[in-house]
């Protein structure tokens, strides 16, 4: 398997902290040493790091450790291969363009028989169950949507209704970002908290390393961070639930997919809901 | 205007003694320092690296002049801004998927009024005549070929109908590559050399390094190098004549269309060859 990580912000914001907890787990707090990826966006410019090196020996993730990259939108992962050799066009985050802007995904789980008919806009490089997803999903994407780019809600909605379905194959947690916003979506396991104003001390539990915000943020920063496992000790982060999707955008979730039971809940205390379209998101 | 750079080998190569000297240009030597990019293929896989701080200040190229990352296709990039702002979306070499293979070009020079009509498989991130000329290139080929993948000579052939027409609007020297081999394409300047069994010592222009190929090579190494300006004083590099295209494979040239004249003295000497079809290439 392997560990995601995001990032969505309000402003710029680096992600070395968050980046040097995670990538311990490349083979001293955990053993997902074979192969990582990073991409940032920088407004519509995308910057992709991969190795097949792990994050904690590859001089590429040392340069990200230490070089302060600024973006809104961040995906990373770091890689225990199970399917597909490890090489470098297996490493994900996995890049494409479609209307004009970059797409980067990364995934944790695997799909099991799933080969699905691509209708050839998007291809698979490499040899992994997760490319393959990315291609469909952009690939549905394009069969919804053509070449004319819907809204963010357009996507979401979209996504909802794909994103089981792939689902029936295995484990399907993925972080999706065109630079705009970032998509997430767990089966099993993705936590998530926002990080904003008033600012607070936060601990690593990889690393002995802490940073207090209140000393390095303004009020108008305001940071989400998406993992697979949570980074710090003393901060409260929300386990996904299974088959959630959550999109971030400014920081924040902006839309979330309600689970069923959440619906029905909600629809209990509130029949009105029943009555209105779509009533299965906010 | 920019400079370009272009690697194929026959062996996994890396190209630190080239892009020592030629990313001196970015501000030392010469005053390229709006930028830079450098792609290098292993197998189907692309890593791409892009900063728009310059070759010289970069600590990205640092990582890249001291981490020797074993390649038989790398393309790089220092630009001089004309057209389009110096941001990360507009900073070359350029990538896009396309029949499961990932793409990458850089162009130097400027095309003016060169604003196709695009069908939408590919569009431009960023605002340059050089990315817009890119996404041309591959949309054109797609409506050539489809999403069936076609053989390097038939591409060399459609590229050797294209280029001419996009050059009408201007300088358009080029390098693009899908990882198997290099496609190069100049109207004005660019240099190509062979470096090849038994190798010699070469002496950089740029700064003074000199690197003795035949300690560092096996009888099976061959090198083909594509650059704007020369890298080297003791080597013999071959200018492109004005609108040459040249295909490059395991560190060879192996597809070369001749220019009018070449042709008109080729055909003088067999004439013969004008009852061949498409005898204007070898």
């Amino acid at each position: 398997m392997c560990q995601l990580l995001g990032m969505n912000c309000a402003t710029p914001t680096d992600i070395t902290f968050s980046f040097r907890g995670f990538s311990q787990r490349a083979g001293i707090t955990s053993d997902h040493s074979d192969g990582f990826g990073i991409a940032f966006f920088e407004d519509k410019a995308c910057r992709l790091f991969v190795d097949n090196q792990s994050a904690v020996e590859s001089p590429i993730a040392e340069l990200v450790r230490n070089y302060p990259i600024k973006s809104r939108n961040v995906i990373a992962h770091i890689r225990k291969a199970t399917q597909g050799k490890i090489t470098l066009e297996n490493s994900h985050p996995f890049i494409r363009e479609l209307w004009g802007r970059h797409w980067i995904f990364a995934h944790n789980g695997d799909l099991h028989h799933f080969d699905p008919a691509l209708s050839g806009h998007f291809t698979p490089v490499g040899n992994t169950d997760s490319e393959r997803a990315f291609c469909y999903l952009l690939d549905q994407m394009v069969q919804k949507f053509g070449f004319v780019e819907p809204s963010l809600e357009q996507l979401f909605e979209l996504l909802t209704e794909i994103s089981p379905k792939i689902a029936e194959h295995g484990t399907f947690n993925f972080c999706l970002s065109n630079g705009q916003a970032l998509f997430s979506y767990a089966t099993t396991k993705l936590h998530w908290l926002v990080r904003e104003y008033p600012f607070k001390p936060a601990q690593l539990i990889d690393i002995d390393v802490e940073v207090d915000f209140s000393q390095v943020t303004t009020p108008e920063d305001r940071v989400a961070v998406i993992t697979t496992e949570p980074l710090t000790q003393n901060e409260t982060w929300q386990a996904f639930s299974p088959g959630e999707m959550i999109l971030f955008q400014q920081g924040q979730p902006i839309r979330k997919q309600l689970t069923y039971i959440e619906r029905l809940e909600k629809e209990r205390l509130n029949p009105e809901l029943k009555r209105i379209t779509r009533a299965d998101q906010y």
